[in-house]
């Protein structure tokens, strides 16, 4: 088992996780690592479920924060070991997110007396189907483990405070007609010309843009799928239309469902998934100071992320991390060395007495 | 092999010739039957291409009339041998289309003083593949087989003449999108949406239903299969519509294309397939007097059929048969006996001198 130096140089940390490949399914080698080096350290209490590792602090503060990222990476593609490159750092994970999970290490190896009792949350499956979520299994096995009053999710978000997220439902728009031989269509009637009224609705919906917590979110009404036609001379008798709808963490997903009934009021429609949004939480005291120390104006994360679990929780979240999402999955992955000492720099600072 | 009396009673071959299956691809055993009981009729010269029998008179006559059917059936369900049941005769085959072959072989071998110069074709494969129908076989092998003035299939028609056929097109429109994460929607360009614009096309499409040679035919531009989306978070680039145009036989294939590309002007047209339609060629003489002999209004063949492939060759061609088209291809095929002798009736009394 490779042995980690939690309280040398981060970016030091950083590259020898990264050499640990742990593509989805694969964790172990780098969890059992990851609790024997926390495990060194007689300030945490660690705590393990599969190859999710968590840490806390029991110094009897009165506010919790939650950090936490994801050990796993999606496939290596000749991009191991890492490469240093100057200022950057190139290789699989470096982005998307062992910069990330090397700043959390680092600090809670070397916070033994912060401002608030700190929980390090380090889980698996987050890059492959929501069910083998790692995160999802603590919540539902060990939902105590992650109670706090503030999460930081150290995902790549160009070193701004991402708060938040939008929730996602999607739903199943049905539209019926009656078959007919196409040489005597008048006979039939045509779904998919029917299915037209339900493109008119997207085609003329407006998106909200709604302000929450102060960030600004920005909804989303599409069409992602459609078929329909049973042969090149049948009058089809059936078109489904597939519709997503990203909503600002205002609403939840009864109001959502209810939102798009409206909409698409006349059509049989059914929720095929949904998932909910999360609120940014920024006005709370923790977090409002962590925002002042980044120094720069908080976003609002659009899409879906693992913070909404943490909403699920009660916990507000946001994402804050070294490099920027769009490396994430590509080949080409890499996180700038600088962004990795301002990342801890701020987060120790806000944690600091 | 079954010997055929060609010249008795009509019913009873169009029941000897039923209870010879003959489902497409095993059309011999009747080919051969056909073909042995024509030779016996010296004014027949009869050929032979496969399972297709030809057999025609050269009486010199200035016109010359074909009268063609198919030998094959739709698979038999537990529906031979035929019975007679009171008026009608019940089983595969009656009405598609074995009623109206047997009235073409009493003809063939019966009217040996006919008024115009006959040949008669019975044809394999007409119930599948296009590609291997008998009749287009011989259109591409020996065309000179089938030449003459006019040309009358004798497929069911309720005992009406159904005159002409219409032309089929269908075409791809394809619609382009850019590709974007739902989650940020306003980044990409939703294929699927701006496929909207086409059914509104279709929507608000007015068929022709124009008058060909005396007969109102009746057009149609319809949707028949709609395709799009690549994943329930993305913004889809790519919608495909299928389009099936139905024109009337005053427009050729060319013509209908140029409508098409016309009425989708501004989208990316593709023609997937096509067949001309066919004129109903009732104003030539011998066709009036047919017509006016069955004294029932004539009516305008929407479908396609194989008097398109006459067509083809410049001979204008009609559907007349005895029973319901609706009846074809039913477990319950049955063909009324009184409109075999009905048939039989009209064509001697027109063909006889």
């Amino acid at each position: 088992m490779t042995t980690l130096d939690l309280t040398g140089d981060v970016v030091d940390l950083t590259q020898t996780i990264c050499d640990i490949p742990s593509v989805s399914g694969d964790e172990k080698a780098l969890a059992d690592a990851v609790e024997n080096a926390l495990r060194a350290y007689p300030h945490l209490e660690v705590l393990r479920d599969g190859d999710a590792v968590v840490a806390r602090t029991s110094f009897g503060r009165d506010t919790r924060v939650v950090i936490a990222g994801h050990l796993d990476t999606v496939p290596v593609k000749d991009n191991l070991p890492v490469v240093v490159d100057g200022d950057v750092m190139r290789g699989r994970g470096t982005v998307d997110m062992k910069a990330g999970v090397a700043v959390a290490l680092h600090l809670a190896a070397t916070l033994t007396d912060p401002r608030y009792d700190l929980t390090f949350v380090f889980y698996d499956h987050e890059e492959v189907a929501a069910k083998l979520n790692g995160l999802g299994r603590l919540v539902r096995n060990h939902p105590e483990w992650l109670t706090g009053d503030f999460a930081i999710l150290g995902e790549p978000s160009d070193g701004t405070v991402e708060g938040g997220c939008q929730g996602t439902m999607r739903v199943k728009i049905t539209v019926p007609g009656v078959a007919a031989h196409s040489a005597r269509s008048w006979r039939g009637s045509n779904a998919i010309h029917s299915a037209g009224a339900v493109l008119d609705v997207l085609r003329a919906y407006q998106p909200r843009q709604p302000i929450v917590d102060g960030l600004q979110y920005h909804e989303g009404l599409n069409a992602v799928k459609i078929e329909g036609g049973i042969a090149g001379n049948v009058i089809p008798d059936l078109c489904t239309v597939y519709v997503n709808h990203r909503f600002a963490p205002d609403r939840g997903v009864a109001e959502a469902e209810a939102h798009l009934r409206e909409v698409f009021a006349g059509f049989e429609v059914e929720v095929v998934d949904a998932a909910p949004g999360a609120r940014p939480g920024l006005d709370r005291p923790a977090a409002a100071e962590f925002v002042a120390l980044v120094g720069r104006e908080p976003q609002a994360k659009l899409g879906w992320t693992d913070v909404s679990r943490f909403a699920g929780l009660g916990v507000p979240a946001v994402n804050f991390g070294p490099g920027s999402p769009l490396m994430a999955h590509t080949d080409d992955e890499f996180v700038p060395i600088p962004e990795i000492r301002q990342a801890l720099k701020v987060l120790k600072a806000w944690l600091t007495v």
